[in-house]
């Protein structure tokens, strides 16, 4: 067993993120040719293999590579263009994927607004899941619209947005049947770099023709559907969740306000598991003590008294003893699952309170997106740069002006960034953040086993944080593709 | 020692609701005579006294008993109704007093809508705290109003409603000089059936002249500001907490919307302790582990890590070490506390998925009240009752219209029912619901030493509930009130 040959890396001085949202100081080993994580207990203490090399991190955190479920472009690309030169659109999406890494993001999930129909099955299939070399990894197409509400339309230009008067029959003949394949198992079974659909997430207004009957049938065929640009009042977003609707587009924007007597898709995140609506009246037993399903750990950890009844604890009396029982609860009443949500935390879309808010009442579900556009660039300069249409647009800062005027249309934050205010504006720690951008998101995809995970058997991707948050480097595969100077 | 003199109870075979909303098994001790609480390690373990009675409550749980901090009526009998008869008013305020012990309730802060300034004096003059025998404590005066936003005045009479051009003068010369001398002390000193001063609470809109100056000299004197009936921004609302204001009135009701962008009032729920406002530029290194601080345990326990510094931590490489760190994180910044904020949980006023919106983000803050109205009464029937100014409402279970309308003019919710509407919206528990009902009502006026918790020396207020949250008995400085039959 030569050490030169074996390709093993051992990752040492440094702190891994875990899936509760804690830093856990503890050596990372990956298989380099192979490009997956290693189950460090059985290489290295029960097969006593040795690494061919050790990086030392210098107690930085070695994180799981982020995931950007919503981005409509970057450097200077903007993925709902096509001018019909195939070559163009693929040299746009390379570098877009390689360029990214600088943010920490080694996945991506390319995000086209509404179209004319006639562009979708162009657009999407180039859209299908694809590994540039030394880049981060295109998981598939994000299918914004066309099904949107017109009264939240946001950027989408009004005549293309469409109801679907034959439910998912409308779906996939926008789409393309081709591209909306059973695809459950399309990254599990064969890795991302196949030849599978790119359908990952559509975005649709429940209250538009057609959709709710074509959520649970998109959600069957392993699609995330995502409620977002959408007036639909509570009610029907909670039936739309019934349905299989996983998450939130852009929580916040291009949705009602919170209106307390109907908090309509923001109210989502409030949602009791034990009731979606209405008071309550005489019922059966109560939960009697503390509960983190109520009041939200942060942690995802599931609480561990769970199942123990009542009256099944006997206890010497005088003897002071901690109740940790918890009734069941669910006499009749159905379970509700509270859905993802994506979050963009620049400080321009989202006041942090709110940000805050959201993230208290449901930790778990929180993911952070850039929805950036064609102008994102960390190395762009401030003033005037071309955006869409003829249209031009002034940056400051952050911060994107419609040229001229003082409307704001936006902002150039990168997805590393987003979590270093995250942390800012909710007072959690950097490891619930990074959960944020990592775990959170990949397992809204269902692909926590290959992304956003240090689970063995994940794709090593990896991205290396100093202890503010800044992007030291980013590895996808088990290569290093990016580092800071 | 003869155990017929001693005055002592004990109270076994009962759940104690704790301080952070856990249950536990426990006796509890009091001394009937003085009507307290008394330390039964000290009582019972040290001096080995034997009780005079014990009482076995088969299981049940002995709860502080409730307090309503905002309430207008119940009963027949209108807060802030005078009619020039002294001893009609006193007989009033008694009926109410007694009446409700059956809901539970064992202290309450009477609350007075806005009135002619001539009545202020008259009216403060008998809300002085009384504890009327074999009834609920009265703990001072609520005003709400006359210093609140037109916009945004619900039920109060427009022309009463008044700005405060000369600061706290305006108080002083509205509420009359001898309502607002310092109370600081006021319960702790000398009981609340002295004859001191009746102020507790002031509800009053931030943005009104006058009314954020006054606010810090109200807060010094001891009193709980409350901001309400404003429609006061983001950074208005963060100035008053600044200023002292300690509460927010009936949350959602009665103030703008939570509005993404600038939050206002509703979103000081989910301020930062970091930062109030503003997106995070570069700062200094952010916290890395878990944080309760961040995403609330709703147990109200401080997070054990908070002083160990990263750098200081040595673990041998591989081990695996769980990282509880927390940096500071105030480089330069003012934490920010937030305030408590009363919460209508009677299904009607706010949608269930809100009330666990705001109980998510500020656990510790949440305080459930029942803003009831005269027409409060759990054995009152169904139909038509007067109101208020030859007005009539109709009564259809917790419901009341406007007669002949379908128009909802509010609820007839008693605080028992709050608490297991509560539980029900939000997936908590029992414990953490009564928590929001006594232990945190207390806390926000300062008096959790004497009332909503069981610590040895407080009142001897209680109630005991079944496992469903409904009441059984409740008992006022030791002495049982009220008895299910």
């Amino acid at each position: 067993m030569s050490p030169s040959s074996n390709s093993l890396v051992c990752f040492t001085n440094c702190l891994l993120p875990q899936e509760d949202g804690s830093l856990v100081e503890k050596d990372l080993w990956i298989d380099e040719r192979r490009g997956v994580i290693l189950d460090a207990q059985k290489t290295f203490f029960l097969q006593r293999e040795r690494p061919d090399k050790i990086v030392d991190l210098g107690g930085n955190i070695l994180s799981p590579g982020y995931i950007d479920i919503q981005i409509n472009g970057g450097f200077g690309f903007d993925f709902s263009v096509y001018e019909d030169d195939d070559q163009a659109y693929r040299n746009g999406l390379k570098l877009v994927a390689e360029r990214i890494t600088e943010t920490g993001v080694t996945a991506l999930v390319p995000t086209i607004i509404t179209q004319e129909k006639s562009l979708y099955p162009k657009l999407l299939h180039h859209l299908r899941p694809w590994s540039p070399p030394a880049a981060a990894h295109l998981l598939g197409w994000h299918a914004e619209g066309p099904f949107l509400q017109l009264a939240k339309r946001g950027a989408h230009a009004p005549p293309l947005i469409a109801s679907a008067p034959d439910g998912f029959n409308s779906f996939e003949s926008t789409y393309g049947w081709e591209s909306l394949v059973d695809t459950e198992d399309w990254l599990m079974a064969s890795g991302i770099d196949q030849d599978t659909v790119g359908v990952r997430i559509i975005t649709g207004a429940p209250e538009v023709e057609g959709v709710m009957e074509a959520i649970s049938k998109a959600s069957k065929r392993g699609i995330c559907f995502n409620i977002g640009h959408s007036i639909c009042s509570t009610d029907m977003a909670t039936a739309a969740v019934r349905n299989g609707a996983r998450c939130i587009t852009h929580l916040f924007n291009a949705m009602p306000q919170l209106h307390h007597r109907d908090p309509s898709i923001i109210g989502l995140l409030g949602a009791s598991p034990y009731t979606s609506s209405g008071p309550a009246s005489d019922f059966a037993p109560l939960p009697i003590s503390p509960s983190k399903s109520g009041t939200s750990s942060g942690t995802g950890q599931k609480t561990p008294y769970a199942s123990e009844a009542f009256d099944e604890i006997q206890t010497p009396p005088g003897t002071p003893v901690k109740r940790h029982v918890r009734q069941p609860s669910t006499l009749g009443q159905t379970l509700f699952e509270r859905p993802f949500y994506e979050l963009i935390v620049d400080g321009i879309h989202i006041h942090p309170n709110s940000v805050r808010l959201a993230y208290s009442a449901h930790p778990d579900g929180c993911i952070l997106i850039t929805d950036a556009m064609r102008i994102l660039d960390p190395r762009l300069k401030d003033g005037i740069h071309e955006w869409r249409d003829g249209r031009r647009l002034l940056k400051e800062g952050d911060k994107l002006y419609l040229e001229g005027t003082t409307t704001l249309a936006g902002s150039v934050v990168t997805l590393d960034k987003c979590v270093r205010n995250f942390i800012q504006f909710t007072g959690c720690s950097l490891g619930e953040a990074i959960k944020c951008a990592t775990f959170n998101p990949a397992r809204c995809l269902g692909i926590e086993n290959r992304k956003g995970s240090l689970r063995a058997g994940a794709d090593a991707d990896l991205v290396v944080l100093d202890r503010r948050g800044k992007v030291l480097s980013t590895w996808v595969k088990g290569k290093k593709v990016w580092e800071k100077n």
